[in-house]
């Protein structure tokens, strides 16, 4: 068998698996997959080279990665076959999401590309767009996107190609992921524990992951760390990791094919293996999963060197190999001879169409990894089976007359969701499910746990459902791969620690916003928040566990795909969760917290607080709805008690002091509305919080915020608000308030010193306050706790 | 030899390199320091157990953590010996940093506490004092933190401690970092990445780290993944990573006593014998260091049962083993039972003093490891020999008349900071090192190497100083540690992914913070961050490479520890690094592009505009000095010469027109300054923007940053910021502006609305900008490249 290596002619026999016809299509296929890579990169006319290559036909900006890309469509290649033979579902994730014009190339050989892309046809015109559209202003990116038909997986920030694939197996249990780990990704930390993964799949009930780590051996300018380990260093780590790797390494396409096709058949006769002895019943032994280690070289059938430096096989080939195909006649001629020698001629039939023998390589319909529709979740998405939120309630006889912990109320309300959607609905959390008190999902499913259970060990379980690992990164890649692939899911974490993700959150609401332009992209389940454990009951961990930042973070992406709720009781908590899990393409941000608080909203005026995001609370405001003297707005749970209680003070003060209390859940509604969909128009605005009275807002997180949402108001220079400013430490819970100014006397104090009407009689109330102020701190300096009167405050009716 | 356990009796004889005297000493020791990490959890009061413990001996809150702290107690006493032994200079990381009253204990039986502390005296008053302050209000975190002497590592977010030791160890040759790694931690992302750091240490060079994984089994409540798989899976992973484990194991102590002491001599032999090899010349092959597994129960010597529960030995033991001390009796009998089986009357003697024989075992003065000045950093900490920033200049005749690359200036300058400082500076970077075009460091050192190197690599060497790992985590450890232990360093990274990192700057920042208020830490030099690749001139990777949002992320942190830089070209960036280099205690963002752009500022212009931080450019104006129709401001490579661009088409539009240009450099600047310290008085920032006068404001990230910083401000309402607002892809650089209207003609508009003496004829001009704007979308969209006039624009003098 004699095989064409891009330009350098190599002949091999090689005994494998593939006879002289298979071996030849899937050389073919390969060799049209790099020629379509090529000119994607470099052209923006002349596709099929029917003429010499001019100055004008190729792109006065050359943006894009060849590096990566041959060892994808080589992977692409025979992952093809291994489908059409053996019937297999897969999808593929490609780590390496630069090499984005690979599987734009295999969409576009497959007819996928132009099913969702009419213009970009198979034929010369399709591919001319093809090319020139492809990192071009007005076309596509240069990475692996959403625009990109059968991938999950956005290519701009490295690290979550496993988790993403580990994802989207749970709960697939005929789905095969193919998954290729860049070896510079893999110097990556959310990468290097996400190998651990196999310690969290059920062969009886999830699919499989088949880990192809691509040793291409540079990164942008340097070797990579995995490439350059000994040999048996690298097989003891990915055993160690509980895999049992196969390494096929070369140059020779001859060689390589059969090898490559080789071990391929035994990953998928071993994953077959694996499948069929769990599933034959009782609880298995964990599996050592196959894996593949492909190492080639980067740029492989690229040009071998240019202007003397070597450029195949060299982390000169990362980018764009050679820079001036446009101004410099050398260096396109080394294009033109780098682009020929896929002998395009064979590839493409006269109209530019892919030749029959490359057209038939490739599975059908939904077999084709760029049209499986577990790649578009959103066309398999079912809605969830949601028991009725009501149920759940909290009695609250009057408000602020009992108390609950609110998250543990939702715990109840996650559980008969879980129950009663057991093959769609994860909940994922690092190692805090517990600690957020959501153990009552625990009485319907496991901890997912495949490693070795002990006798004493509790609500483990291999086909756990609640996914805890002490890895924000890997739980947020997992969602994000279940997520993608049409199901739902929560993440609970302390908030402090949720800045761990804030990159990964940046890079799936940047997928959103980008699909919610893409018409046959479906919509998917939110990426639901639960932050409890928050800023104000991080008391007892002290100052590394308090940032309420998160917020900010996400608030700074685009207005139609992020939601920020902070519930004040749990109540408006299950309505808020309610309402979220039903929601779709947002990231939906829930701050409450977890501790025993006051309850203030029965069921019918939480779901009524709730509708509206924002509302007066006309039982705790002493304004009889009319003009107020001071308006108190408050968002999140504490700063909602502290007001209220300030409010008990003032009333106590003055009983003719006119308060107007608005309480807001959702946060958005403070924006304009005509920055954010969520947001209240400034006649609605004004009615709450006037044009021209003082306001004291007080707030769960950095106060600078609530000032950005408002800035625009009538309103907006009596707008004084109280939030966290980074004073935090091991305290009392009451403590934290005061240090940072959101405590109920501050409050009163800010009340007294900005109504007018006031400034007689303040001083004696302002002195007042401030001694209790002081008798607060010598109080929990001596005893460790807050005074009773504060920790056992609750709201009366006037 | 007779050992006792906790409460349990455990009589065994095991051979070992520890003699009896040996043995019952380092066995007090423990003890004594096991049974003042439980007084600190629980006593307020009786520390030595004179009397019987009544309720109010015990603290209302309880809270800490006991599960890991045994374990770190157990290895602190062992490593003393071997510091006295072999006269170690050793530091201690505690990765399970939750296990603060362990090092607490060791410092105060060390002597440093009470000699940083003089009211916690070592007697019977200090200990109570000891005690009572333990996560306590007005007392000290729960966690290790900056408040711990002998730490550098903060107990809070989990998954930093080994990189944090590899940092502490480079350049330190004759310096042994300890780092207990927990099995909890050993699930995050940031820490399974950072065992590769064996690939970056020179052992002629660079100190040796010894890693002891702490396998106790259980997180909060779970397993450990480590704890888990099978042995020998658990042998291929360390083994995998580079290292020779060592695996200690059990719970009875007179055993784990023999088996530990035998194995840290083991793995200090082969420490010295890979130095000593390596150190007697040529390059020596990378070494495969040891480490130590230790497997011991979480929560050892506490109680085995409390309620009919498993406690010792489980999840139970994480924080407080049982809760209920100071109401419940029985628990009580427990909490004294558990304290009196360490027998505190052999510990501490009638004065509360420890006894002469635990006193003798630890080492002196600075072999401390709670009094290393490592530890310390600041005491160790030198000047850098600064090279004049002056002789990097780029010749600028005239503002606007040439172009430089900004940083690949820079890297001249960092490249002789390097060469000058050779034992004590380091850069930093994700594999982007000359992708930002910092190639000039590589002149002096290469890149740090130390696994295999092929006869085509270029820049590599075992003594490199450019650190590069695909891991902005580890980057970012390894520079907290390198610093936090006395010496300086730069990291460059991409602006979008420097998100990676948010957590951990949070926590470095908080680290800073806190140790303001700390007298005996000493000043260490500032975290210098290069964020270029920024978010304008990502217009090749698109949308996934953009976001400049870590300047709002980090400018939540407390005023006096955050600075923010936006040099408008390359003297202004030598003049910014050059001060960042000089500066202790503060995170400093410095943000800059790496693209061929204009230059305004000479030397001596870009000194005095750089040490105001905000001024206005009179060359630039068209106001003659006199009061403006409108200010520009302008902050950001970018929008400046947008601004300027603007200025350019409005005098040619309107002569007469009077405008401002005020440029920024130092963000903080525009903050009021009660709010931060370089903030400017309201008469300063008035003087600029006037108090009445439209401002357009072009600015490089999130427009509402700037809001939040001026919202105070009298001329705030007529602030109009534009910058970026998510609208992103890959594009021309000029287009990117275009999608976010920071571009100069959408900046031309804005002045034309808001000046009301233009509005008459602004009609006409507003018309011909819009058709400016369809001609360059049409023509980018057709050459794929930006219109002449607008790339190669460049500012005239008028």
């Amino acid at each position: 068998m004699e095989i064409e290596n891009g330009g350098t002619r190599a002949t091999a026999t090689v005994e494998g698996p593939l006879d002289a016809r298979q071996l030849d299509r899937i050389h073919a296929w390969w060799r049209a997959a790099n020629y379509l890579s090529v000119g994607q990169i470099y052209l923006m006319d002349n596709p099929l080279l029917r003429e010499p290559l001019r100055p004008e036909h190729v792109k006065p900006r050359l943006l894009g990665h060849w590096g990566t890309t041959p060892g994808l469509n080589f992977v692409y290649a025979h992952l093809n076959r291994c489908i059409v033979e053996r019937d297999l579902n897969m999808m593929y994730v490609m780590g390496p999401g630069h090499g984005g014009p690979g599987p734009v190339a295999a969409a576009w050989l497959e007819g996928t590309y132009s099913e969702v892309y009419g213009d970009v046809s198979q034929d010369e015109a399709g591919m001319k767009r093809l090319f020139t559209q492809f990192s071009f202003p007005g076309g596509i990116p240069s990475h692996v996107a959403p625009e990109t038909p059968g991938s999950i997986h956005e290519g701009g920030e490295l690290g979550y190609s496993l988790s993403h694939a580990y994802g989207a197996a749970f709960d697939n249990p005929d789905l095969i992921v193919a998954a290729v780990v860049g070896d510079g990704e893999a110097e990556t930390g959310p990468l290097a524990t996400s190998w651990h993964s196999t310690k969290f799949v059920d062969p009886r009930r999830d699919g499989a992951v088949l880990p192809i780590l691509h040793l291409n051996g540079y990164k942008i300018a340097s070797p990579t760390v995995l490439a350059r380990i000994e040999p048996e260093e690298l097989d003891q780590l990915l055993r160690g990791y509980g895999y049992t790797p196969h390494v096929v390494e070369g140059s020779d396409p001859a060689r390589m094919h059969q090898e490559f096709a080789a071990t391929l058949d035994r990953c998928l006769d071993e994953i077959a293996e694996i499948q069929r002895r769990a599933r034959r019943g009782g609880t298995p032994e964990r599996p050592r999963w196959p894996m593949i280690v492909l190492r080639s070289p980067k740029g492989w059938t690229g040009p071998e060197t240019v202007d003397g430096l070597k450029v195949e096989g060299s982390f000169r080939s990362h980018q764009v190999p050679f820079a001036n195909a446009r101004g410099d006649d050398s260096h396109r001629a080394v294009l033109e001879e780098w682009m020929r020698s896929y002998r395009p001629e064979e590839l493409f039939d006269a109209t530019g169409a892919p030749v029959p023998e490359i057209r038939d390589l490739h599975p059908a319909g939904g077999r084709r990894m760029s049209a499986n529709p577990h790649s578009n979740g959103g066309l398999l998405l079912r809605d969830l089976r949601m028991p009725d939120f009501r149920d759940y309630a909290v009695p609250v006889e009057q408000p602020g007359a009992g108390t609950a912990e609110s998250t543990r109320v939702l715990g109840s309300f996650l559980r008969d969701v879980m129950r009663d959607n057991m093959a769609d609905f994860r909940v994922f959390s690092p190692d805090e499910n517990n600690s957020n008190r959501l153990d009552a999902v625990l009485e319907v499913s496991g901890r997912t746990w495949g490693a070795r259970i002990q006798p004493d060990d509790v609500d483990l379980a291999v086909d756990g459902r609640v996914m805890e690992i002490l890895s924000e990164h890997t739980c947020q890649g997992w969602l994000e791969g279940y997520l993608l692939t049409g199901r739902h899911g929560v993440f609970s974490c302390y908030e402090a620690f949720i800045h761990i993700v804030d990159s990964m959150v940046n890079q799936h609401a940047k997928w959103l916003k980008t699909t919610n332009g893409i018409p046959w992209r479906r919509p998917i389940a939110s990426l639901n928040y639960l932050l409890t454990s928050h800023v104000w009951r991080q008391d007892h961990n002290g100052f590394s566990h308090q940032d309420p930042g998160f917020i900010d973070h996400v608030v700074n992406k685009k207005s139609d795909v992020i939601r920020v709720y902070l519930p004040p009781d749990a109540n408006t908590l299950l309505s808020t969760v309610d309402h979220c899990l039903r929601s779709r393409q947002y990231v939906n941000v829930v701050v409450a917290g977890k501790q025993v608080q006051p309850q203030y909203l029965d069921m019918p005026d939480a779901i009524v607080h709730c509708t509206k995001g924002i509302g007066i609370w006309d039982w705790a405001s002493t304004d009889a709805g009319g003009e107020p003297d001071v308006v108190l707005g408050c968002a999140g749970d504490v700063p909602t008690m502290e007001t209220l209680a300030a409010v008990d003070i003032l009333r106590g003060f003055f009983p003719d002091l006119r308060m107007r209390v608005v309480n807001v859940v959702d946060l958005m509604r403070l924006q304009d509305d005509r920055e954010h969909p969520h947001g209240l128009s400034d006649r609605e605005f004004d009615a709450l919080f006037t044009t021209d009275k003082p306001i004291i807002f007080n707030y769960h997180g950095y106060p600078w915020l609530i000032h950005r949402l408002t800035y625009r108001r009538a309103n907006h220079h009596n707008l004084h608000v109280r939030g966290y400013v980074e004073e935090g430490t091991t305290t009392t819970p009451f403590d934290m308030c005061v240090r940072n100014r959101i405590d109920r006397f501050d409050i009163a104090i800010d009340v007294i010193d900005r109504v007018p009407r006031l400034r007689p009689i303040a001083g004696h109330y302002r002195e007042r306050l401030k001694n209790t102020l002081i008798e607060h701190r010598q109080y929990v300096r001596t005893y460790g706790e807050d005074m009773p009167e504060v920790a056992e405050w609750k709201w009366e009716p006037a």
